[in-house]
């Protein structure tokens, strides 16, 4: 991609091991991404290019000396980020925060969309796929390499989970296999919400129960009449800011935003968690819940949050109490009418 | 309160049952809160002024005849909101969202800064103390109606447990009141940013294991110097959006924010998400967890995301991929090369 609008089919230097632990693999199925939409709508004039693609399939060619699980002639499935599998972030499952990861299509590491891959930390990276490369399985395989666990994310970052009503907003790749994850993750209830009518069919078809093609604030109407409260989960699956607030605006009070959709601003707040897969939660505390749960602990003194209070008065005292907070000479005021 | 800074004690008229559900409370303890001094910084000159306070402890002295749990003489504490105990909010704990709730200090409802109080939806919201009126208790027994409990709702919502580590980023009552919680959960590690000194030494008698005095960009390299990759958990406790952006950066990859301090910009995302609640998490998709998880049902054909495709072409094709994507006339483009 030469800038926005123009994609050329070029002949590059072939791929080839670098590292020990590399594996070169030759693509056998491959895809477009929306993400890949983004700088085909806004990326800069550059001459020198940038490769593109990251979901792919492929057998592996060649491998590294330090390559322990992969061989040629393997077919293997890539995520659409490399990651080392055993640094302290891959342990924990969080593979797209790896110490020693990366993205295809950068400065020496090629793109998805072409004859072949170096891939880079190739044991941590690849997985071997127990069938033929012209399974019938396979389209439905390559969507593992992103929109699929794309969408499962969203699912499990907005708390899906049986009983659960589900509101995914976005009737692109990503929404409609947040669905099909919604579906398995047992919701009781899923309402997809655009506007295309064949996409529409297939949301259906992947197990939406309701489908809302209004937008903005008439979309927000719709959800609240078929759900009364709002829903228990919502699947941010665009990324604009307008369908952030959307998804706010749907959620019930105490309901969970799972937002997978690349952020339009990235230096707000939201925008700022989104990159380290931060969660952001809190409100007005159910104090009522908590006074049975902590009572027991302050009465057999195991905690003593009352060491707060320094200063103690009547209510005449209260106005002077205002100003001593206010002025940081006193922490907490407390009143014995 | 008449205005900012205009605090007075006055006589109003005395408080008394109006519905057959409240209690009148006589007011034996009662506090000044940290988010009282919001309209003491800020609140436009009032004729009318406005009730404070909405943090008590004291006796029935009547109830209406709806109530059955409580009775004369009980000596009670009441959350800083009332609510039913009934709804489908109150059932789940989540009262600071009940339905037919409400705050102190409104128009009918007096203040908790005072000598007694009407509590209405009394069952649902008074909790009944074991203790006398003068246990030496009193103070810590005070702070279940707010600070307490919301430093336990920072600590839940930021995910505190066993072996993570904390950061709390205020040191006023609640994050104090944060710390306590933490280690009640089983924090390894707490590291408290805070500047007062006598409040960072009540933080440490509270459980901090680490003080962070520095502020802003210098806090956060500290934080970093601290922990390596950051916290796992961190307690918003003071609402500023300085404060915000501090917890954000302090933040490991893949951690949790609990706020609890009452946004500065309600109409921000996260201002938004507070009022109600609500969770935002999510970010660029793990997927190389996922593919494991995913395989075998899509190996068994129990999900079929692969329906998305519904245009396959050539290398060659590409560019043409792109533009059909760009225009909404292709869902997701395959490519076999």
């Amino acid at each position: 991609m030469y800038g926005a609008g123009d994609v050329r089919v070029e002949t590059v230097p072939d791929a080839g091991l670098v590292e020990q632990s590399d594996a070169l693999v030759r693509i056998t199925r491959a895809a477009i991404c929306g993400s890949d939409l983004w700088p085909y709508k806004s990326m800069p004039e550059s001459d020198a290019g940038r490769r593109m693609g990251h979901e792919f399939i492929g057998v592996v060619e060649a491998v590294g000396s330090a390559v322990a699980t992969l061989k040629p002639g393997d077919l293997v499935v890539s995520p659409f980020l490399w990651s080392d599998g055993s640094c302290v972030f891959c342990r924990e499952g969080l593979q797209s925060d790896c110490l020693h990861g990366g993205r295809y299509g950068s400065a020496d590491v090629d793109g998805g969309q072409g004859e072949a891959v170096r891939v880079p930390q190739a044991d941590g990276t690849l997985v071997v796929l127990p069938v033929a490369a012209d399974d019938d399985l396979m389209p439905s395989l390559l969507t593992l390499t992103d929109v699929m666990g794309t969408g499962h994310h969203a699912a499990l970052t907005a708390k899906v989970g049986p009983g659960k009503t589900v509101a995914v907003v976005g009737d692109g790749a990503v929404g409609l296999c947040g669905v099909i994850a919604s579906k398995r993750l047992g919701a009781e209830r899923i309402i997809l919400l655009g506007s295309n009518p064949e996409r529409i069919a297939l949301g259906r078809a992947f197990g939406a129960t309701d489908v809302v093609q209004e937008r903005g604030e008439e979309a927000v109407e719709r959800v609240r009449e078929l759900t009364e409260h709002g829903a228990h989960s919502v699947l941010e699956c665009v990324g604009l800011e307008q369908a952030v607030q959307t998804a706010l605006a749907i959620a019930r009070p105490g309901g969970a935003i799972g937002r997978v959709g690349v952020p339009e601003h990235d230096t707000t707040a939201t925008g700022l968690a989104f990159w380290k897969n931060a969660s952001i939660a809190g409100g007005p505390a159910p104090v009522r819940a908590y006074i049975e749960e902590l009572l027991p602990d302050v009465l057999e003194g195991r905690i003593e949050p009352g060491r707060v209070f320094d200063r103690t008065g009547s209510i005449e005292d209260v106005p002077d109490g205002y100003r001593a907070m206010n002025d940081r000479e006193v922490l907490k005021f407390q009143i014995e009418p």
